[in-house]
């Protein structure tokens, strides 16, 4: 027993520190790198053009999945080339889409091509700031503002939204919706929508389109809308009780790079500006075997639809595609020490592109942190023997990864939780504001017609709406080559009176072909859905695997032929399995932004390739229903789902049979204080 | 900033030191109240008989809900007297059933009355322990184990099983199985069946009535099979970070008598033999309205069914009601410090009677501790603003209240969640050891039939089954008169043109009138349910009230008229709602052991009732189908699953929304160590 000194403070670590030589295949293109694009692909397109190159999205290029495992398991790295370091663009130049990969070793551009079908990449912060602020010198605006509703207008606050597409034919320019709100007596712009007026904007072009001004509706009230401790009166409560929490050796996990381990688990964080946090490399060191062995390749949600339940004309085209169009990395949020993530958590920052090339830093994007939720890991009690009671229990503990995307009015928390027993947990916590629209009406009772959304407050109808969250999930359990298998409960009846029973649940095994066979509607039927290698097996003879248990699932109720579930029409099925292939990153396709539903997961499928024994992506949709309710505004307790992915005969045994218990930490008193934060 | 002395120990209180002047009226039995029962029943049936008084089942009688609600929401408690606190027993006596009731103040009985209907109440601990020794001083099992097996007898333990019923129509003995196992270098039996042999006890004669040995099967080793940490050989690992957790204002909560109050919170915790944690009387402080408000009378698991999947003469018949039968109170354990509960946790003790009547004590059956998982309450990031950007974040808090039933080789972890936001989270983890018989094979090769389970190690079969847990809830949302009402999420085709979209959904909300209108599998179309206060609504007109969110719910895959279904009827629905009866406390009815299916919630729905705003239950079954895998043997990591009860416009707005953030807690330097449990 001895003391030991531990570390109190909040941990900080960087990405930025590191040299591009000491660099991990799969590691974001650093500040650096950015700017190295910048100035290669300035230069190719330093033409005069009217139209402004312009950087929709930067990201590391997948290298080539067959190197990156070479270099990774080889036993020197020194001896194994790193794949090279390239950069996919998409950019806007001469109002054309260009696809560009660069090559960061020889400064060169690898490939250029013109996008020519329909949809466009995502969208950059500043054009969405611009064509918000459009308005303001829009004369028909500001008569709309002033004249008709008789607001203030340096009180008005505009954002934009995404405008889908609806069957048009015609080749779609590239627009954006702007909707307005009223700040005068609030921060909480999304609860206090001016309604009626439809704006669409030409990104290219930065001018308004099309403007009108439909109806008017009051504006709902600013009092009791702001969320900020600031702007609140008496009665405060409930107050929380104060806790620390005291790891005498440390966070508990190691982070070198982008490369964190933790205990039995080691796993690549990156970070990309379209779909966030990215899990590469995750394995899982088996004591049995004295080695590690692998898990996941790659996971990322691919993309995030959020269809809103309004046909009206100033509603009706919501049907975002948060990640294709506005991109979890570019909305990830700076998360709070001691409020977003507890006090024994190790924090990150993270680089994407700015609309100018330039890197742009979000300041601790990610934070990491062991959960101490006060879980049991396994347990017996055994009472049943003669001379003796006995006894085991072990505390569980899991390591947290979180990165939070605000995406508008929307907050989604992302957690990757990595459990001893071998279990990754995908977490997605939904807060922030919701999407809401003025009402004349200010009592339930006078509303005799659907308002296609909740009524919350005066005046206040919060939309209906789902949120798809689609996980691509490239699990390579010990090789690449792996099988898809449903493992269906099916009753039989005990027909010939050989048992007392009349029945009984047996499983029947399925093994995935092709990629038609793997599409599942999980509510359906009782089955369990795993990811096996077939080419490996356990001791006594059962093909090693990991299940995924899905959390609540949703199915979309919108009907098939309706154009957003076209575009949207990975959401048909929970589970889709297809054969890896590196161009297929995004469930709802390259360029979701007005596309028309002619590429995406859905559509790559019908092709049915074979997925049998082979290198395979699974594909996993989260969904939500809302139906708001009061107690979300005006902002909302968090509303959690999540899966698992679980290892299933993938050890001989228990994995945390003989996990070693931590340590007791003893306290001495008088050790601490409190502050407010 | 002040230096605060803070309490560093594990605290421990016990609910034995309360005179019975302070008693809640749901509070349990105390031990000396249960001594006076034993007093007063043994006195009235001290006759002679051949068969002796046994006490199956002693509890808390439900007093009049009326009563306790006038009393425990009367101003002045000295004004209304509460109502008598009584007790209520199964007893055998004279090969009868005989229920009790004895009013503790008059120290009399009450009503007494022989159940002359199928099945029987509770095993107890006693007659169990008979029934499982009497082989061994049966000479046809001595031959079975030592002659026809050779197995070392002083090695073998046996234990009782459940029979079930399985359509003999002549009326059935109160009877036992036994199974039998082989130690011999292990302590972990339930993986060392012997297989073959099959007995029947007669438990009022306390002999054996039937004895078959079949087949004979190799026993599994017993290499492997032992989870005691001294048992294990190298290699070890992985090892667990040390953690402490710091209360520096206590433990957050308060324990008076039964009651816990909490941040907004207030409840009472009961013990029950038979179902176990009782949570009464649960209510949420409103800052708005200045008051408690009433949320649940009563919540506790009712039953829970455990059919097992094997055909076969030593199988079929399994096909447990854990607690009809075995009583999640009466096999509650003492929660290891530190293992089951964290370091911030608090102890408590339960009684219930043994056979003889007298108090049996279980040390720290419950704990109680806050949980700081490092989850967010509520968040936002406005970058939308002009000229700031707002962020505003509450870390979240829970108050678990934990026990564990470990019915033979199963260890149920249940879980009661409160959270500052209003929600009750209902958590159930399944872990212990799996039910498993021999088996020839030594590997999966070899298997060409089906064997009702999944293969493990070298001749262990683990018997696929299903748990389903059915939980009574009372809910009162403000109030007594309540409905339920389905939210249905229903497609609308766009027909008119009158939108560029072709569909969207909307709500159908439909009251359940009757009984029969609120049966429903959660699985098969897309609804919100929700307990409402129909005489009550939020200033804007909404009906105040509780939604259920379900967690991944399985459906029953027996036939419907299958013996077990039968029995275990509420399974076919995981949502039933009933008008409150004082006699409808156990969803698979009262004496449930070979039981035949005549008393249980599906038979008392069929009077089809009516529902609507009344004093109603919510029954919610959670499912679970287990196909065994390698990573749970030789014990089985925590499998995790549960519910929500979530405020649904049942407060004007969030209520967290003014929650005060817990002050921070600066650990000075040098003041812990550490130390191995």
């Amino acid at each position: 027993m001895a003391k030991l000194l531990f570390i109190f403070s909040i941990f900080f670590f960087s990405f930025s520190s590191i040299s591009s030589q000491n660099l991990h295949p799969l590691d974001p293109l650093t500040p650096s790198e950015i700017t190295l694009v910048q100035t290669i692909v300035r230069k190719e397109y330093s033409s005069p053009s009217k139209y402004n190159l312009t950087f929709q999205y930067v990201g590391l290029d997948d290298p080539e999945k067959s190197s990156v495992l070479k270099w990774q398991y080889s036993r020197s790295k020194t001896l194994v080339h790193p794949p090279p370091r390239q950069a996919l663009v998409h950019a806007r130049f001469d109002k054309q889409t260009i696809e560009i990969i660069v090559d960061l070793s020889t400064r060169s551009i690898v490939s250029k091509q013109v996008h020519r079908g329909h949809g466009f990449p995502m969208f950059t912060d500043e054009e969405q700031t611009m064509a918000s602020e459009l308005p303001f010198s829009f004369g028909p605006f500001k008569d709309s503002i002033i004249k008709k509703r008789g607001l203030n207008i340096s009180e008005v606050v505009c954002s934009t939204l995404s405008t889908g597409w609806f069957g048009e034919v015609k080749r779609s320019d590239r627009v954006i919706k702007v909707q307005c709100f009223y700040l005068n007596g609030t921060t909480n712009l999304y609860l206090r929508p001016i309604e009626g007026i439809t704006m669409v904007i030409n990104l290219d072009d930065m001018k308004i389109a099309d403007y009108q001004d439909r109806i008017r509706v009051p504006v709902p009230k600013a009092e009791g809308t702001d969320f900020q401790m600031s702007e609140q009166r008496p009665p405060f409560g409930p107050r929380l009780n104060s806790v620390g929490i005291v790891t005498p050796g440390g966070p508990g996990f190691k982070v070198d790079g982008h490369t964190i381990s933790w205990l039995n688990w080691a796993f690549h964080l990156g970070f990309d500006a379209r779909v966030g946090p990215i899990i590469s490399l995750a394995s899982i060191y088996d004591s049995e075997k004295h080695k590690y062995r692998r898990v996941l390749y790659r996971g990322y949600v691919s993309e995030l639809f959020v269809p809103y339940m309004d046909p009206t004309d100033e509603v009706y085209f919501r049907t975002f595609f948060d990640c294709g169009e506005d991109g979890f990395g570019q909305t990830a949020v700076s998360l709070e020490p001691l409020a977003d993530c507890p006090s024994n958590a190790v924090f990150m920052d993270a680089y994407y592109a700015g609309q100018d090339g330039s890197p742009v830093k979000v300041s601790n994007a990610f934070c990491v942190f062991e959960q101490h939720a006060g879980n049991i890991m396994w347990r017996h009690t055994e009472s049943g023997l003669p001379d003796q009671e006995v006894r085991e229990v072990r505390a569980d503990v899991s390591l947290i990864v979180r990165m939070v995307a605000t995406v508008g009015n929307y907050d989604y928390i992302l957690d990757w939780e990595f459990k001893p027993s071998g279990s990754i947990k995908i977490g997605v916590g939904l807060t922030g504001v919701l999407a809401t629209k003025g009402s004349a009406y200010t009592h339930v009772d006078q509303i005799k017609e659907d308002v296609y959304g909740a009524f919350l407050a005066e005046n206040t109808v919060a939309i209906h709406h789902d949120h798809f969250l689609n996980y691509y999930l490239d699990l390579d359990v010990d090789g690449e080559a792996n099988s898809f298998v449903k493992t269906n409960l099916v009753t039989k009846r005990v027909t010939d009176h050989s048992s007392p029973r009349k029945s009984y649940w047996t499983v029947e095994r399925e093994t995935a072909r092709t990629e038609l066979d793997a599409r599942i509607q999980v509510a359906l039927k009782p089955s369990e859905l795993a990811v096996i290698n077939p080419n490996k097996r356990t001791k006594v003879g059962n093909n090693i695997g990991y299940r995924l248990i899905p959390g609540s699932a949703a199915s979309p109720l919108l009907v098939n032929d309706d154009y957003p579930q076209i575009r949207a029409a990975f959401t048909n099925y929970n589970v889709w399995v297809t054969p890896y292939n590196k161009s297929e990153k995004w469930a709802g396709g390259k360029y979701v932004s007005q596309s028309r539903g002619d590429d995406n997961l859905a559509v790559w499928t019908l092709r049915n390739r074979k997925i049998e024994n082979k290198d395979i992506v699974l594909w996993y949709t989260i969904g939500f229903h809302h139906v708001p309710c009061q107690e979300e505004f005006p902002v909302m307790p968090t509303l959690s789902g999540g899966f698992e992915l679980r290892p299933v005969n993938f050890f001989e045994r228990n994995p945390v049979l003989k996990v070693i218990p931590a340590k007791h930490v003893n306290l001495f008193s008088n050790c601490t204080t409190t502050t407010n934060p």
